[in-house]
């Protein structure tokens, strides 16, 4: 099989990866660097961001692999041939690096540490804050894929009770509750102290995180968005804090990246800005899940990753 | 037995609590609000700051429970008779919070949270900062008592490679690796990325938190100070942070608190102060604890707690 291989970003290391883990039985071209590329016989491309023009003359294109968990981006592709089976990666080696931000956050939230940094900038002694305790900090994830279950599992093993909502029901590890539907988000959040974001950005989801959605959560709350910017509405996030229905946010996702300078999120004192490092891919367990996925195909199985592309997931 | 209780910062709970759980063979008076009380009857004193009269008058003295885990103060009170015998608590509920703090400040420092807070601080998306991966962060926790040992359990549990120091030796439950002695430390500091100090404050380890000590660590450490404010000298934390030596601190506990308003802490862009808020006692566990010693005090055996007092702790 001939592959054809996008990604202005990479160093490298995931298209030799890639190129090893497959075998000389495959040939895969990079589209950046390589002359004389056989357009005609491309079976497939592993893509990130590839150009308005990549797919044009390639007739037997008949596979999309995603350097990504989220295909918001290709979906929305130009020239996407309609007919192409898109497949995804499911943590790309970014659950462990999710994990570990959704539980920073948490902390931050249990532990009240926006009040006490913004005493801090006030050289205020306020021993009077106190830290809630793990158990009674509920911690609600939207969202229940490769990124989200492994961020649940990893707050409940830290003593905090997990509910995980997805549009459509999904089973987690106890003592994780799962909870699925329109019928179920109302209830969801109304007792969610610190909401944690990772849903696939499709039309559904665009702007979920919302002024009316906010006014569901407990007074309080604690909104982590480390999934899609376009998941927010910047200004309701603003009210929200400044009426103190939220207490805090911590962003790591933005409608533009880099977020510009004028940005009302920086000088925001319940804000945290992170520069879109929450969890960055690893070349090698990309390789390995776009592997498994080619695997699955070659054998006629249905490939982990196949996006329902009217489900935008 | 009669016992004489003391403690101002008390909101009555733990007063209670105490009394209801000895039962009706025993009577704790309360210094602040008994009227009457048999001075030379007391068997036995609980205290948390006592003041300097105290002790007057309590010939049949034996033993004095102390409502805290470090005995420092209690050690230092002009009044405390030579002969009596100092019992202090083990975590008095401290040490899910303590273990919470640290957590907080180990995944501060592998997601390198100051360098990406002075970024916000200018409007500035640095996007190149990569945060370690938790596998290379090894944390060092000064300590191996009853809080650097769930400290130690915590960050293990979160894939921290973690060592425990301690003066003498203590087993701990595997991975967490222990070292001991003074000829083990220069060699514990050289592997810390992350330094949790939760000894016990003695004449020896007053200032031991010192510009000698942070250059043994390597280059770019983190220091988590949430035991005693007197272990830090604060001049050498602050050259070693301009300097680049260490990368960031968390500071819950201070030579003077309230910590001044024109301390130098409170701007430092690479400290992070909290006002002593780290772990606050349970009234209703600290009372179980002191109540266990007590028993054991009356079966003959050695109490839980007997401090050393030429050792300190």
């Amino acid at each position: 099989m001939n592959f054809l291989y996008y990604c202005q970003d990479d160093n490298g290391k995931l298209l030799q990866a890639v190129r090893e883990k497959l075998g000389n039985s495959h040939h895969v071209f990079d589209w950046l660097n390589d002359q004389d590329i056989p357009l005609e016989n491309i079976d497939a491309a592993i893509v990130w961001l590839p150009p308005d023009h990549f797919f044009e003359g390639l007739p037997n294109l008949t596979h999309v692999y995603a350097l990504a968990a989220g295909v918001d981006h290709l979906l929305k592709h130009p020239g996407l041939p309609p007919h192409v089976n898109v497949v995804r990666l499911r943590d790309a080696g970014m659950g462990e690096q999710m994990a570990e931000y959704a539980l920073l956050g948490t902390l931050m939230a249990q532990r009240k540490m926006v009040q006490i940094s913004i005493a801090q900038s006030e050289n205020q002694w306020r021993h009077e804050i106190s830290a809630d305790t793990a158990i009674s900090t509920r911690v609600g994830v939207l969202g229940a894929g490769a990124l989200g279950s492994k961020v649940a599992e990893r707050l409940a093993l830290n003593n905090y009770p997990v509910t995980c909502w997805s549009r459509s029901p999904h089973t987690l590890p106890k003592p994780i509750v799962s909870m699925h539907g329109a019928n179920e988000l109302d209830a969801f959040l109304a007792q969610s102290n610190v909401l944690v974001c990772l849903l696939p950005l499709t039309e559904n989801t665009h702007g979920i995180l919302n002024g009316e959605l906010f006014d569901k959560l407990p007074t309080g709350a604690f909104l982590i968005n480390p999934g899609r910017g376009g998941h927010l509405v910047d200004n309701d996030l603003i009210e929200a804090l400044d009426s103190g229905k939220l207490s805090g946010a911590l962003l790591d996702v933005f409608h533009e990246e880099p977020l510009v300078s004028s940005h009302p999120f920086w000088n925001h004192p319940k804000i945290i800005v992170t520069p879109h490092v929450a969890a960055k891919s690893v070349p090698d367990k990309s390789a390995d899940q776009i592997i498994d996925s080619i695997r699955h195909v070659e054998r006629g199985d249905l490939p982990p990753g196949l996006v329902n592309r009217d489900r935008g997931y």
